[in-house]
């Protein structure tokens, strides 16, 4: 099973992720990860400090001459603003913290309710750690459990369906067409007009002080039918995505295939038929499920959504409360995105890597990718025979 | 921290339920949990079965003299209907198996994944622990897990928002309003009007041959601020509150707070104000975050909402194939609710109480009620305090 | 991944064990479950309750035909002398219980930490979870989980090496004869003059109102080399199955192979010389390490031994307080085994097949036994040709 | 609950290990952690390369302005050597791996079935990762929980018992006799003769080309009735001490209390009576059971000890073969410590810590230091009045 943990403060001297789990002899391209990192800082919206950053990863453990050993695997993103932060972040006792504390929380982030919860005075404590800035690192690890899943031909797209008030007009498009469309788009849109609005809606609430949300889908082909189960709640995949979408920064709501739009259809309308073919083996001519019926993939694409809130710190502050003086304030500005949503597609591709990386490894073993690629190679003859 | 497994095939002779992690000295009331189980039968639309159940709990362990005893407690939920099914559902070898089996999976349903995962030729197999009918024991677990967050005064309450084409109209209502109001619709939903278009759609739907789904919204009261963490991904509670209703049987999407309304506003429209007062201490106007900031509870109350599918069993079945002939058929019909909407407001309700608990736990101790008690009291002064 | 809960008082209704994540289509003959329940109430020394006893297993979900469906196995031993306990030990609340409380704690057992850790006053509420009783849950799950590992042609075996003062004179004994002479011996242990020995300290025992421990070994044979791991100390498997031996009631050492006597020889004296045959391939003249190496297992027989302390409930009972009036008393009696080693070896070799069957599915994967066999075998055939 | 991860191959870039779960505002001095490190780096006996690493721990996230902040901890070991063995070691593709490649496995190490496991040619790929290089990782999580229990008062004391053919004579020494003694020996034992005596043990194997290992025993005081669990085997602080023990690179054999001793006893010689004073509460006159009973705290010293094999690298290599060729070779030379067992006594002290700390957030919370001291307090004034 992969395990991972993320560790590291926004403003902090790096992020670091240990990543334990990885079967032994899988190449990894550190520019691939590199590449990642740089598609999270992008996407038109994006505030002054994304230029600054320029993540790059460092791999200190777990491969050696480009191929992992099977060993835990410790990537490094460092800060590359560290020195202008070192004497505020330092891990060492010092006298100047008690004179920068932040004590105005900011509505819609968890400034406040973490400082009750540990105690902090000064909510610099909560909010270093709280920040989407995390997701670095969860990109990394994803970035890097995708080149596993991509040895097996399963791969992954993300585009954003909605910005703000402005919707894609078509919901369900093909892959090809998305692959190819989201290229020229500056905010990861499959549509030319949509994409086109989407900007200008960006323009505007930037000119406002404001901030957009958005929703974004997953596409992931490849996968065989039978990953994930359905005889313990736990194990369904639909929770464990659900969870790893939910747990991204920002994100209010997930959907699987037809998702909510299915509450209000009748089951003649949502359910996928099954069709057989000599070549095609089984098949669907619809995709209602979005590839998992029953908590397990069902060999159609899986199709997931999130839907992400606005960036909750504002130009024109919300209204809030000194935690010290109890005195009405303006909330405490910290960065100045006006739109991370092209940037959640790519987490959100990151993030459920491991799910189905967990998946894969539980069905095929768990050691060496040679013995998984054999393992995966009999399983779809025997699919293919079923 | 909470841990439990579930086990039972649908027509077997039980399902049971270990459920280990709870304190000591919590008062356990039976007939709540047979409550429970009997809501979990009721709402209009059920078919034939939901009469035959009549579910019954028995506690086996963990509990004595109607306390707990802080070692693993033993729920079992009998099938009144096992003789019917002995022949067909024993674990014993029979001969019998062979003869009657499973062959048409049933679009919707996990028949086809599942049988080709476990290498079954038997769709029985398969659908026997996929089957719904395991919520019963999940909502055995959370009637339990209730009476013990009850104690803390933390209550829950749920309600229809939404069944097939008929919305509800106000889509944010008071806590005593809905608690009033779905007393008296069979559907469980707080308005009126909705309540009996929901239920001339269940008609038309039963006529049609039909199934509908929904959406339902769970309310949650008396949390304090600062359960779950940002600290970790795996660790904030709206992962883990995703993960425990998308797990549920007939999930496709999931929301907290504005949800996917979220991704079409500004910031200021979205993110909820502080304000102070002598007597409220830290409070908030609105409550677009549904209570959780950073997946962490900020002291309003958490309101998550559920996309459930229509039941995938048609009367007029969907086109399917035999998995041995590999012929064109009709999927196998197996059950005949119309709607299982009202009845999954209950599994919902159920399905959260431990990831709740576990929070609890994991802030104030875990091993007496009164412990916990003097710790929760101890907080709350703190919070007031802040 | 294997994953187990336990539950039961013991004078109450039933033991109840659930067992998930074990494959499809293993064949369970549960006549071989109650052999291991009964041999776990054998043995030279028990009292007089294991007469009453005599457990047999009823599978209640997870099986079907005889076969695992790869759902939750539900596995319930009932309590026989149940309705002379009803009273005491009901679930109900009842006036009963608190005119029958356990006041007196027994040195040995758990009694009194037990009571401070959950505020019990009738320490009723702690022996009964906490008495070895239990183990016939997890003897339960480890013959079931045999059944799964012999399909593999993996064996084991155990016998007592020293009981009280009585010590087996070889401490290195062949399989072989291990196996043929524990048959004839009525304390499970493979020296005839040792066993007899054992029987008559016994004896001795009783007649004194004591009780004895000793120390039993358990080989396994069957292990290809590469089972557990050296990547993270916690999937090492001699850390795992010295956890699962040391949890067993009484047991208060463990050790691997030449273990505490490797502490005291030297280097060359203890570590086993790799040597290459055409026939055998890499195989080891010696098994000082006991068939693990860094955690791993290294294809040669695994060796565990565990050390039981005697029973800690005397007929000459100890000094204890009575916790309400805090005066010097007796300690309660309980039960009157004289010594329950014998039965340690059928525990011993119960729990640790959890562990092993969980490092094979990590390596070969979890569905479907014929998934397993497949993966088994070409993996033999790897490393025959390493 | 305390998590953590550690990586880092033994001649890689770094050791790094992440810590999570540690409550809010614990101070933490990290020359405190240096200090373990350099304790775990002392010795008579150890080699070389001890000298060359002289670890020092940073810390990288999670602990700001000296205060543990709630979330994450990186901590970091820099390899003093890394320049040079970073041509051999990089994480990126080079084509000098294929020409230095390590082929002789080395008996009692896990060279040749870690090749087997992950399919590796090179055994290097292999013990870097199993070196005892990795336990200070462990030994930096250790020294930075027990600053977290020593701020309650718990304390942990370590000494070597035997080493080699030599045994301190008094197998059971007073907490202050100990922790004065040890202070004076190069091997960490509290007993001055027998400290000589295995300094000239150590010398005699050096010039033998032989390794040595041996016993030690840890002590931990402060601990409350109460901690772990009875009412689940996992949940068992014998089985989980146990588990943190075997899985420390060359233990063979752990033991608790009298250990096994006590399986050659009597039960009135073993067990310890209950007594109570209105000044001390409920004390015990002796400790065999070591401070555990059912696998819970009793109130008294807990003590446990542990077996190391001798270190498996020889000066005088021991029979091996060539992986590649087939043929007979003397097993590889990677380093040349004599004995490690003084070190392995502050292995041992940090490995239990994090298990004992998860024991306390277990039963008073996990979120902050003034809110465990303060629940820690109420638990002790209840203790002393059971």
């Amino acid at each position: 099973m992969l395990r991972f943990l993320t560790a590291g403060e926004s403003h902090g001297p790096q992020l670091t992720v240990i990543l334990e789990g990885m079967p032994s002899g899988i190449k990894i391209d550190r520019e691939s990860i590199n590449q990642w990192l740089a598609d999270r800082q992008k996407g038109y919206g994006r505030g002054g400090r994304m230029a600054i950053e320029r993540d790059q990863v460092s791999i200190l453990s777990g491969i050696r001459g480009g191929y992992t050993l099977g060993s835990p695997i410790t990537m490094v993103i460092e800060n590359k603003d560290w020195t202008n932060w070192r004497e505020l972040m330092t891990a060492e006792d010092t006298a100047v913290l008690s004179k920068r504390k932040v004590t105005r929380p900011r509505p819609g982030h968890v400034d406040l309710a973490g400082a009750i919860k540990y105690r902090h005075q000064d909510m610099r404590n909560v909010l270093e750690r709280a920040s989407a800035r995390e997701t670095a690192a969860r990109v990394a690890v994803g970035a890097l459990v995708w080149q596993f899943l991509n040895l097996l031909n399963i791969e992954v797209l993300a585009h954003v369906i909605s910005l703000g008030p402005v919707k894609c007009p078509s919901q369900e498009m093909d892959w090809e067409v998305v692959q190819e469309q989201i290229r020229r788009s500056s905010v990861c849109c499959a549509d030319d007009e949509a994409s086109a609005a989407m900007v200008k809606a960006i323009d505007r609430a930037r000119e406002a002080g404001e901030t957009l949300g958005g929703v974004f889908e997953i596409m992931v082909r490849g996968l065989p039918p039978g990953l994930g189960s359905y005889v313990h709640w736990d194990r369904r995949l639909d929770g464990l995505l659900a969870q790893a979408l939910m747990s991204i920064q920002g994100i209010k709501g997930v959907e699987i295939g037809l998702g909510f739009r299915a509450g209000f259809l009748s089951g003649s309308q949502v359910h996928d038929p099954i069709y057989y073919g000599a070549q095609e083996g089984f098949y669907r001519p619809t995709n209602g499920a979005g590839g998992l019926e029953g908590g397990v993939t069902n060999g159609e694409i899986l199709v997931l959504r999130a839907a992400m809130k606005p960036i909750p710190t504002l130009m024109k502050p919300l209204a809030s409360v000194d935690v010290i003086t109890k005195e009405p304030v303006e909330a405490t500005k910290e960065r100045s995105d006006v739109c991370a949503v092209p940037a959640a597609t790519v987490v959100g591709k990151a993030v459920i890597a491991p799910v189905l990386a967990n998946a894969l490894l539980e069905k095929f073993g768990h050691d060496n990718i040679d013995e998984i690629k054999k393992a995966w190679q009999d399983y779809w003859d025997y699919v293919r025979d079923f």
